[in-house]
């Protein structure tokens, strides 16, 4: 899938930024967030892979953008004849968090909330993980993606990984791996209702490296990295709602210090939203409002991050090959890092996202 | 398809370089020029997508090469059944200039002319475009292409689009987007000849970004870019003639004041064709003269550039998945930047080129 | 196919590194190691596309990682309808040493020995290249790949070619072009069992290049490159046995003028494997020992490099679509560059890899 985004109008403050999005902010336009193909298929009756690149990446450090990079890379190979238990390798995404699972072909909100996706950057790191779902429950994850309900997926009701930690497409820079283990059960009620609870947390060492300090005067390092989340979700049959919350430590830029430290983090979001179907078209309005105050630890100097932020917005589905989102958005973000000690931005804008599905 | 070139044959002076080839010169030899894969098809009756990396791209400050970057990535939204009515949607040919739009592998020479090319170097940019064309004449724009007349394909009898204007695979550098017009119809006379006339223009703001500076005592920064173009082509049935001209302004070296310059620029070409058959097998011999002065806007220091080059080649096409094209180039350049004040360059040299369609 | 790799266990040096497997060592943990995507076919009675990026490569100068580069991008143009005579165009294997021409993805050990593999690394250069087999021999040739015997493919009993010299993915940086020829026969006994002896050589000038030096105090420049060597392979019907050598002359790091100068490099190694068939099963338990001394043209500095290394391993091949390999490898490597003037390792690991075939 393809998504092209204008975010221009209506904007209140050409300072705010965003690191989920870059063309937010002054001197942007048109920009494509993700352009993404698939390769996968199963070559073997035990053996699934899937292979999925992004065109429009950018190496670090260049100053042209639309390069090819890997999102997923793995392998499915499975235990048994019914594929419940399956052992996943390469790289794919971290089960941490729902939304962080939830494809963004699939999410309404045009970028996932700061509080969990802060935990896994680009949602993927390389390891070894392990998945368990009865093959009941792999197929009612299986209809809350395809009949619209924008579901996760199948990331087993029970998942345990081994992986790096440093996030997807960066190479590993301690000797420690991380562990993350999590349980997530779609009950579906008696009146057809699914309802999803879920609960994960993971602990390793995340180191900042070099080429993510703002001077020499700072130190980078390896620090303690653990957080734990709960989750639910209603899907919307027609009426949903999807709330997350997660604690934990990591490392954060202290601007008294001017260093680096390990501190606590906070934060979460709750989301509501309306499936509408008129004749073959699909209408669905939302309002989300999130939180989050802690470090970021894959950025500048793991840049502190106080941030709150509400979207009100419509994903309008015309025909299944393309969706149009609007949403407007009303943000308050604090940031400090050591190239900006104490940098706080408020403003408001519209944003628009053409995405083409195949 | 993929392009392997070797230029040093009957080289009269290594110190010619061109930007459009990097093998041309001292301390080159086999070059892999293009290697493109196309991903595209109708996703919904009203969607067509279109996605085409290149394998043979390299990320600025990278020594090393053939790395994967998009060319197009864009998506035909059509407004009617007859998809007469198109919004193309994403990274693509920007409607400006006949050569432009003509893929690579039809066009005869090995590089595009220079006065309608630096409009817009690698001919894309993200955005949004409209297009119209009847049915009949989108037709004949097929036709123009399957049957070797070397037609440009069909961005419409009337095109308009708007876009970021920093050319494709730069991100948006300042908050103004470019707007672009043309008009372009494939006349089919009595005698089954096509003749195609057309018109374009467009204007917006350039930002010379401080990555194409050559030192930090000149300055970059924002200048309009605008221009002018007509075009004349008359498809080879079995003689050929192409003509294109334009006038216009944008930002340019200026030796004197040692600064970037909002300055005019003027350039055009001539090329005839004759397309001949023997048996199953095409050869079309093609002479080409062109001219260009003005400033080259994405070069360093946004570059003065004065180029008179004449190119006497012949394309021969043995089996339709493969062609080996050559070309003697007798030229003529003249370059300015803060870099190399007055760099004037003369010779001939022999270009050869094999080329593998699929 | 994808290679997935874990190097840390039973590991007794973490300062051991190598050039062919960043995981090994100090701060490593899981790696992708390949990600290649094939692309091919017969385009035409005459000519056979192959296109493979790599998604697991690096830009240089990126911190970032896992981005597509080209590994092949050629074409055959057969000159006779039994294509027993061939040009490939394009970037493609450098028909020099067995184990060079055998994929990675056949392959015993991890890594390819450091003899022959120091000549061509990345085994790829970009030029044309004739290849000549008789159409029975090629039939053999395609016979010892598919049938697991981990075959070569096809790279002619004769070969001769013509190429840039700078390995693959690196621009050309000097005048001069590489010539390399080669001779190899697989010998069918009347037994049953195949043996291929061959012999192969190249000629011509390699540059090192300013991005390549560790200092503005060493010069790089322009250095006599070439090699002999010979081959033999006994494939494993069951019990196999493999050795190569080779000897040449090539740019070095010198220690004690702390330059780079022309020296004669020189090694090979010998391998035994047997391979056992438990059902549908394949288990092929192997032994290696290399040795090397010699320049390392492409690294840094044209480093110098000793190496004693003994390899013991066992490829387990459960079911066609995955195989995990595992080898306990002593080595014992002395390397000499402009930053670590003699740096001499010796250690013990336990290596894991898990590879997907598609």
């Amino acid at each position: 899938y393809v998504q092209v985004r204008y975010n221009r109008l209506l904007e209140t403050n050409p300072s705010l930024k965003s690191e989920h999005d870059k063309s937010i902010g002054d001197k942007t336009g048109f920009l494509i967030r993700r352009a993404r193909l698939v390769f996968s298929g199963n070559v073997h009756e035990r053996v699934f892979i899937y292979i999925q690149p992004d065109l429009a990446s950018t190496p670090s450090g260049s100053s042209t953008i639309h390069f090819a990079q890997l999102r997923d890379a793995y392998f499915d190979l499975s235990l048994d004849k019914k594929k419940e238990f399956r052992l996943r390798v390469g790289q794919s995404k971290v089960p941490y968090g729902f939304e962080n699972m939830q494809s963004s072909q699939n999410r309404l909100t045009l970028d996932r909330n700061d509080a969990l996706n802060s935990a896994v950057p680009n949602e993927r790191d390389l390891g070894v993980f392990f998945y368990w779902a009865p093959d009941k429950i792999r197929k009612r994850f299986s209809y809350l993606v395809s009949n619209g309900l924008k579901g996760s997926g199948d990331y087993g009701v029970f998942g345990l990984g081994i992986y790096n930690g440093q996030t997807a497409n960066k190479p590993e820079a301690n000797n420690n791996q991380h562990v993350v283990a999590r349980f997530s059960y779609p009950l579906a009620l008696k009146s057809g209702q699914i309802i999803e609870p879920g609960i994960q947390a993971y602990n390793g060492s995340y180191t900042v490296t070099p080429d993510q300090l703002s001077s020499n005067k700072i130190f980078g390092g390896t620090f303690n990295d653990r957080r734990v989340a709960g989750s639910l979700v209603v899907y919307p049959q027609p009426f949903g709602f999807q709330t997350e919350y997660n604690i934990g430590k990591g490392p954060q830029y202290d601007p008294e210090t001017l260093s680096i430290q390990l501190k606590t983090l906070k934060g979460g979001y709750a989301q509501a939203m309306y499936l509408l179907k008129v004749k073959d078209q699909i209408l669905i309005p939302f309002v989300k409002a999130q939180y989050y105050e802690g470090g970021k630890k894959t950025e500048l100097d793991a840049r502190y991050s106080k941030t709150y932020e509400t979207e009100i917005g419509v994903e309008w589905q015309p025909i299944p090959a393309f969706e149009l989102a609007t949403q407007y958005t009303i943000t308050n973000r604090t940031t400090k890092d050591g190239r900006a000690l104490n940098n706080h931005q408020f403003g408001n804008l519209l944003r628009l996202q053409a995405q083409f599905n195949f």
